[in-house]
C-alpha cells in the first residue's frame, strides 16, 4: 500500500527524530539584498553548515531513520552523486548503517571516491543515470535493503520540511520565502511546514530557465518531462517523475508564485555572494539572491528569506565564476 | 579609579545582555583536520557569521551597553578600520547610538565608506593609527562620548568570553581549544569563561611568527613592544600596550601553550579552508588550522576546536591567495 502524503505532524516527528543528528543552520542578514531588492531585511538560511554541505541531509537521515530495523541491518543503496548521494553516505555513518551507492560509468572517479571516503561502497552500474537507479532499486529488492530515494517520498519531505520549523521560529515575522525548486522534495516539506505556522508567508520557487520540469508540469496541471540542459544550478536538473505522487500535488497546493533565472543572473548572484557575504554557494543556492538582486521582491514581501541549500562545487570551476571566467 | 578585572560572572552577565543582539555561532566539524591531526574530532566555531563578519561584536556590543545612559545619548567613538571598527559601528546601529571612526589619512577611501555605510560618522585625523587614536580619546573627553577600546578592556574581554561559554555548552567533551593571539581580549574571555566549565581544557594561543607581541611579552614575563610586520593574519597585528591593565596578566594565568605559525602556512591554511571547508577567512582565522595541518595536536588532545574568528579580506587578495598567486 502507498504511504500517505506526509503532514505537519509527520515534520515534527521528523525533528525529534533528527535532534542532534543534523544541524540547526544559522540565518545570516544580508543588508546587500535588502538594499537592492527594497526589502526592509533579507536573511539567509545557510544550509550549506551541515555536515554533507547541504540540506538534503535532512531528508536523507529521517528515511533512513524510518526503515524498519531489518533493513537498518542489512543496509541502504541510493544512486546519485550529488548531494542526496552525499548525504545519504553521512546519513548512513553517523547511524552505524552498510551504505551502498550506485553509479554510472559517466561519474568520474573522484566524486566515487569522495563516496567512498564517507565510508560507502560504490557499485559501478550502466552507462547513465537511470541504469544506476534500476541497480539501486534491484540491489534493494534483491538483498532487502532499504532504498533511500531523492525526493519524492513522505520520509524525505518530511525531513526536508524540519527546515521550514527552523525557519519561521527563529524569523516569525517573515513575509516572504524563496526556495529553489528543483524536484520539490525541499519546496513541499517547507511550505508544509512554513505555512502551519504562518499560512499568510508567501512561498516563492526558483528554478532555472534550463529545465525546470517543476514549473512546466504546473503549467501543464500535470507532470511533464522537459529537456534536461547543462546549468550552473545543476542540483536542479533532473524532473519530477511522470509517476510523480507526492511533490507535485504538495507544490500545487502549497506554492504562491514561481520565478525563472537565467544562467547569467545565477553566476553574478554566485559572485556577488562571495564578495559581499563572502559565502561559497553551488549555482542552485544562490537562484533566490539572483531573485532579488533584480531590484524586488515577488509578492511585495518586507521580510525575506531564501535557503542556502549547498556548497557541493568543484572549486575550480567556482573560483573561475566568481573571477568572471566563466558562466558556464 | 581602575575597572576591576573581568570573572567568570562578568561574562553570564554580558550574555545576557547580548542575547538577541549578536549570533549564537556554529560549530561545523572538519573531518579534513581531524585526519590530518591526528584527533578524532575537529570543531570550527564560524565567528565568521556575526552580522559585522567578526567576534568583535561580542565585545563592543557589551563595552557599548556597558556605558551609561548620558554617554550613550552623546554617542561612542573608537579608531579602527578593521573588525574592531565595523563591530563598533555595528553595535552602535543596532542600539540607536550615534558612532564616530576616527581615521588616519593612511586609511584608503573605501575602507572609510564601509564604515559609513554602517550609519558612522567618519573623522579623519593625523598620518598614522597613533594619532587616530589620541584623537578618539579627545573626542571622548571633550564631547562625552564613550569610548570603545579594541581589546584591553573588562567589558570588552567579558563580551568576547561570551563565546567561550556558547563553545564549551556546545562542545562539553572538548580536550584542545586552539586559539588566534594578538592583544588578547578574545583569549582572556573565551579562557576566562572556557576553564570555568572545564578547568582541564588545554588552550593553545596561536600567532604569526610575524610581530608576536603577547608571546615575545609572555617570555619576557611583562609587556613588550615589538617591531610590527606585513602579516597575512594582519588582524593579529598590533602591540598589546606597554600599559597594558587586564589582558597580559590573564594570559598569563589562563594560556597552557603557544605557537607560531609562518606566512606560507597561514596562506596554505585559508586555501585548504576554501577547497575543502567551503569557507572565506581572513588569515588570523586561519592559523588554528595552519596548526593542525602540521599533523598533530599540541598537548596531544582528541577533541579540538579553534575559532575561525572573521572574514573581513579583499576578496581579490583572497581569491589570489586561494589560487596559490601570492602569498603576501
Amino acid at each position: 500500500m502507498a504511504a500517505e502524503p506526509p503532514t505537519a505532524l509527520d515534520v515534527y516527528r521528523a525533528r525529534a527524530r533528527l535532534r542532534g543528528r543534523v544541524a540547526h543552520t544559522p540565518l545570516l542578514p544580508a543588508p546587500r539584498l535588502a538594499q537592492l531588492s527594497g526589502a526592509e531585511q533579507v536573511l539567509l538560511k545557510l544550509e550549506t553548515l551541515q555536515p554533507s554541505g547541504s540540506f538534503k541531509l535532512r531528508g536523507a537521515t529521517n528515511a533512513l531513520l524510518c526503515l524498519d530495523a531489518d533493513a537498518l541491518q542489512r543496509g541502504v543503496v541510493t544512486a546519485s552523486t550529488g548531494n542526496h548521494g552525499r548525504a545519504v553516505a553521512w546519513a548512513a555513518r553517523a547511524a552505524g548503517v552498510a551504505c551502498t551507492v550506485c553509479l554510472s560509468s559517466l561519474v568520474p572517479e573522484h566524486k566515487a571516491q569522495a563516496v567512498r571516503d564517507r565510508g560507502a561502497a560504490v557499485v559501478r552500474a550502466g552507462s547513465d543515470q537511470n541504469a544506476a537507479v534500476t541497480e539501486a532499486l534491484r540491489l534493494a529488492s534483491e538483498h532487502g535493503l532499504g532504498y533511500i530515494p531523492p525526493f519524492d517520498h513522505p520520509d524525505v519531505i518530511a525531513g526536508q520540511g524540519t527546515l521550514g520549523l527552523e525557519l519561521l521560529e527563529d524569523a516569525t515575522e517573515l513575509d516572504t520565502l524563496l526556495i529553489p525548486l528543483s524536484g520539490g522534495g525541499l519546496l513541499a516539506g517547507v511550505a508544509l511546514a512554513a505555512k502551519t505556522i504562518n499560512p499568510a508567508l508567501h512561498i516563492v520557487g526558483v528554478s532555472p530557465e534550463r529545465g525546470a520540469a517543476m514549473i512546466a508540469s504546473l503549467a501543464a496541471k500535470h507532470p511533464v518531462d522537459v529537456p534536461e540542459e547543462p546549468t550552473l544550478a545543476d542540483s536542479l536538473g533532473g524532473g519530477i517523475g511522470l509517476d510523480n505522487r507526492y511533490t507535485f500535488a504538495l507544490a500545487q497546493q502549497l506554492l504562491d508564485d514561481v520565478v525563472q533565472v537565467s544562467e547569467a543572473e545565477i553566476a553574478r548572484a554566485m559572485r556577488d555572494l562571495y564578495c559581499h557575504e563572502r559565502l561559497v554557494t553551488e549555482g542552485a543556492a544562490a537562484v533566490g539572491a539572483a531573485v532579488l538582486a533584480r531590484g524586488g521582491v515577488p509578492g511585495g514581501g518586507r521580510r525575506v528569506a531564501t535557503i542556502i541549500t549547498g556548497n557541493n562545487v568543484d572549486m575550480e570551476h567556482f573560483t573561475r565564476i566568481v573571477n568572471g571566467e566563466s558562466v558556464e
